[in-house]
């Protein structure tokens, strides 16, 4: 019988099974997990997967049109138990129909703002007209509003003056008016002034992080978080750039998939803070400039083609109900700020919620991810660049990485005489190695000197884990009847590769930086280590590496989703808003490929530095 | 056989004809024309018909579906030669369709304006990226706009925005900007500079009348008009606004059927001129109140409903794109403001064409219409009052009353011995009167004593042309052996009165603002008559009847269609668009029916002058 591939994401499994298996099946036998409560029969319609290619499987059949909504199907919805493969195909399993729970950081460090936001409500009692004063509605609303806020000029959405005259009315004339900024984007019957809440988001490549917030006391109502839906188009930047590049209809259909990941955490962040999504007046957006542009519905090809041009670097705000986010129907979502091709809204937000702007103190800023972004200076100047750290630190390109999900090993140790500890995500039986526990492998393999500082396996070790397979020596962290496959699970020869080209990448950045601020080791004040990879370091093993410069611990913070916090705050004040245009504006970048000393820098920092002394920069 | 009527819009001609005949038989058999190049046979799609409701008829055929658009038959446009009638139903033919053309007043007053419009071109080489300067596109274009205009600060719009990257780069950076005001509205390849065209628009109750110019110099290139589609949905406002008031789906009915109007004459104009009307980047639109809550799809309720409040006062200014309108895809189209209820968008035009707001000579400006408009005053105060003058000047609730075209009487001469001159439109047979001939009428008719001040028919009148039938007077204008259709055209009693009540109307409007202001008849330095009536007007008799204040000819001036002049003016100078603005605030307004005079005044008025001094105020 005829075998089709199937590849499942985020986790880059892939399994045969014969022509004509549903998807359903080939889950089970990947070994993977799926919501279900009927079996397979096509009753519970929980068992959601996201297909990459309709072509490759049946057609959409009656029984999952009760279960999706025509633009789900749209988007690439499918119910695994009644979808059938016919063609070698990728499939997701979407964060809501897994059993799995990935851990998704979506929080970070916290400073306190004023609360401020673009959004104000006004409970108004306004005259009747008569015909004495039969002022027009909006000019009396209007009136009405500037005599309370002493402004004058205000416009008006145009679907809210629509219905201006059937609500005013309606309402007897006591209303509740939302304005963001001088626009009037909402009139409601009676008092409503408490109900104003507001979105901030994070789109990272791989998920999405939204905080629901009240804007009239600041406070997080509700956080949650996503796989970004993309990922059936490409688990990294540069697929779903390709995949963009090939057609509007593909831009397109990215742009409707982030749309909807966004409404889906919005609309369970809504459900579990018991607010109604109407009564949701604004939303803060940030993501890497490819997600900026994807969300935007702007061809990213330029961005991914030398000279790496973005589209646009300033704010952009858009009304949500023209790009299909499901909040109040008058409401924008605004799009922080980018300051180049690499470095995107989502390190503007990284700098807002660090403050390392407004700072006298030197502060390294590295927001580790698939690129990794670097800011280094104070108050007076700043430079940021970005580097290509690839997907390493998050269990990419490693033979057995794996994201942070159940069953990952996080963290490991390896004793003087090469025995192996380590702990599992979920506490359950090791699946693979999570980026976290790639490093500490890496560093403990070096601290026990296995590895040399070229990163090459020594010769003289004596430990049966060390061992060659089909040319290659690897070292084994958990023995198959420790793991929940069976199956040892290893560190390459490669791996190690991967980690230094990872780690040099970042050290690059940070050298040059220093380099071109003339900035010592020494003179650092304060480390931001921000990102999902950063939140679970181990900080001694980074400085092992050489990924992170020997600055004491006391000087280094982890801050997590300094990304989702940094929106949250232009979200909720006006006063962070412009802070984020001026950060955009002011922070020089320098490109890293244009420096005389990258190629040197970059070889000089593959090594992994001697033990003694520690990296030095 | 069953027998149904069919009543034709805009002549409000009824006909009876056997079920299931065509629209195409019955127009044959109301003594009307329509255009076909095949006889009916479904094969030339000439002659569009639009029907007021599509259960009284056949289903759309697919021979119609070969020569309409489907947005065509959503609006209730059908072929006549294809269409079976099985209920009483209202049928409009549409200019296009018609042999017999209307004289519609397209043109007006016309006042020099400094070329100076809100739209702006700039053709501009930007620098090509390089690694050195990868200023992203927007802020790429938006500073190279900056340095040429010296002002900062641009606005995109979004969907130019979406496709920015790939225009520079198709265009090799060498691109022609449209500006509106700070926003960037389109980005063309090359040097387009000089292809920048507007469209200004008098949505009238009964006509649609645009002006096509060119914003680079001025000069008006076509001048387009058509009858309002609306029309089959009632030829007054009031039917209009109660069928607009049952639901939102026929307010947005009759919102397309006006944009599908403007489309219609901006696509004619458009071919006319020679021009792409992707090339028209701004429309500038006028009407009365009610016909500005119906282009902007606003519910009109309570404009008819006391205390008569609109929606909005101020412009109103909406993406064309948005509410389909099909110029440049950036483009946007403003509203002018109105003054109030009864007070429109359109008598702001009158006065900004007259300039009667900055003259130091008091003016006196009647915009005659179902409803008319007058204005009084100078530069230093103005007040406006409204007055309901009903349909009897277009030709409306008088017997043989018509609109004018062809065949209508247009001008009447009767001498001391009762015989009767007359002036057909086209010179053809009569059919009808028309709003001129009927004036024309009861003041020969006065001057020849053969009426009283009352507007009765005098006893001792010795002429066969003056007889009784069925209990009421009437006067044979025409004998049956002279007309189209072999009967009589005669002015009868109720005629009269009908005139009396239009002409009491506007002289209580023009009394009570003179009394308002104290001024008298001879303080009076300029009169205006505006309006398609007012065109065809024999000032003599005007004043004869009362109709006009007893002022010299000299100081009277019958400007024509000022409203569409006074959107041109607005459209071409952004100074005239402020002067507009200020208009709607500054000019107060009269709410005759709150004066504690109206009553006996409009008593009073119902008189006609007597002859010898003629009307006194």
């Amino acid at each position: 019988m005829r075998e089709v591939t199937v590849t499942f994401e985020p986790e880059g499994k892939k399994v045969k099974v014969p022509i004509s298996s549903t998807i359903f099946y080939a889950i089970k036998e990947a070994g993977l997990n799926i919501r279900s409560e009927c079996g397979g029969k096509g009753i519970c319609g929980k068992c959601r997967v996201i297909i990459k290619d309709s072509e490759a499987v049946n057609r959409v059949t009656d029984t999952e049109k009760r279960h999706l909504s025509r633009s789900e199907i749209n988007l690439g919805y499918r119910l695994a138990c009644q979808t059938t493969i016919l063609k070698d195909i990728v499939v997701m399993i979407p964060e809501e129909s897994r059993i799995d729970v990935r851990k998704i950081v979506a929080t970070g460090l916290e400073r306190r703002v004023k609360v401020d936001p673009s959004v104000k409500k006004l409970h108004l009692k306004l005259p009747r007209p008569t015909l004495e004063d039969n002022r027009p509605d909006f000019e009396r609303l209007a009136e009405a509003i500037s005599k309370k806020t002493k402004k004058a000029l205000l416009e008006i959405d145009y679907q809210v003056l629509k219905e201006l005259p059937s609500i005013l009315r309606a309402a007897n004339w006591d209303v509740t008016v939302t304005l963001d900024g001088a626009k009037i984007i909402a009139v409601e019957p009676g008092d409503s002034s408490m109900n104003m809440f507001g979105f901030a988001v994070d789109i990272g490549t791989s998920k999405i992080v939204g905080h629901l917030v009240n804007l009239t006391n600041g406070k997080t109502i509700a956080i949650e978080s996503i796989e970004n839906p993309q990922i059936i188009h490409g688990e990294d930047i540069m697929t779903r750039i390709t995949f963009a590049m090939a057609s509007n209809k593909n831009l397109s259909l990215l742009k409707k998939l982030v749309v909807d990941g966004i409404n889906r955490i919005l609309s369970k962040a809504c459900e579990s803070a018991g607010i109604n999504s109407n009564n949701v007046y604004k939303l803060v957006v940030v993501g890497n400039t490819a997600m900026h542009h994807f969300f935007l519905e702007i061809q990213p090809k330029y961005l991914a083609l030398s000279p790496y041009t973005p589209a646009i670097k300033r704010p952009v705000t858009v009304l949500n109900r023209k790009i299909g986010i499901n909040a109040n129907k008058g409401s924008t979502t605004t799009v922080l700020p980018i300051i180049a091709g690499f470095v995107g809204a989502d390190a503007v937000a990284d700098v807002l919620a660090t403050e390392i702007h407004k700072s006298e103190e030197i502060s390294l800023l590295i927001d580790i991810g698939t690129n990794t972004e670097i800011f280094l200076g104070n108050k007076n100047d700043m430079i940021c660049c970005s580097c290509a750290s690839g997907p390493a630190f998050e269990g990419g390109h490693i033979k057995h990485g794996m994201k942070a999900v159940t069953g990952a090993i996080e963290k490991i140790r390896i004793s003087p005489n090469f025995e192996v500890k380590y702990e599992t995500i979920g506490k359950v039986k090791p699946k693979g190695l999570c980026g976290s526990a790639v490093l500490d492998a890496v560093a403990e393999m070096l601290k026990n000197r296995i590895i040399d500082k070229h990163g090459v396996f020594k010769q003289n070790i004596k430990t049966k884990r060390l061992r060659k397979e089909k040319k290659e020596k690897r070292f084994v962290i958990a023995w198959g009847k420790e793991t929940a496959t069976g199956k040892e699970i290893v560190i390459t020869q490669r791996d190690i590769n991967e980690i230094q080209l990872a780690k040099a990448a970042i050290y690059t950045g940070c050298s040059i930086l220093m380099k071109r601020k003339g900035i010592k080791t020494a003179e650092i004040d304060k480390v931001y280590i921000a990102g999902a990879f950063g939140s679970y370091l181990n900080l001694e093993n980074a400085k092992i590496i050489g990924l992170i410069p020997n600055i004491p611990a006391e000087k280094i913070r982890l801050v997590g989703n300094t990304a989702v916090v940094g929106a949250k705050m232009a979200l909720l004040s006006k006063k962070k808003m412009k802070e984020a245009e001026e950060i955009s504006k002011r922070i020089r970048y320098l490109e890293l490929a244009n420096d005389p000393d990258f190629g040197q820098e970059f070889a000089r920092a593959l090594l992994f530095p001697e033990l003694k002394g520690l990296q030095k920069f």
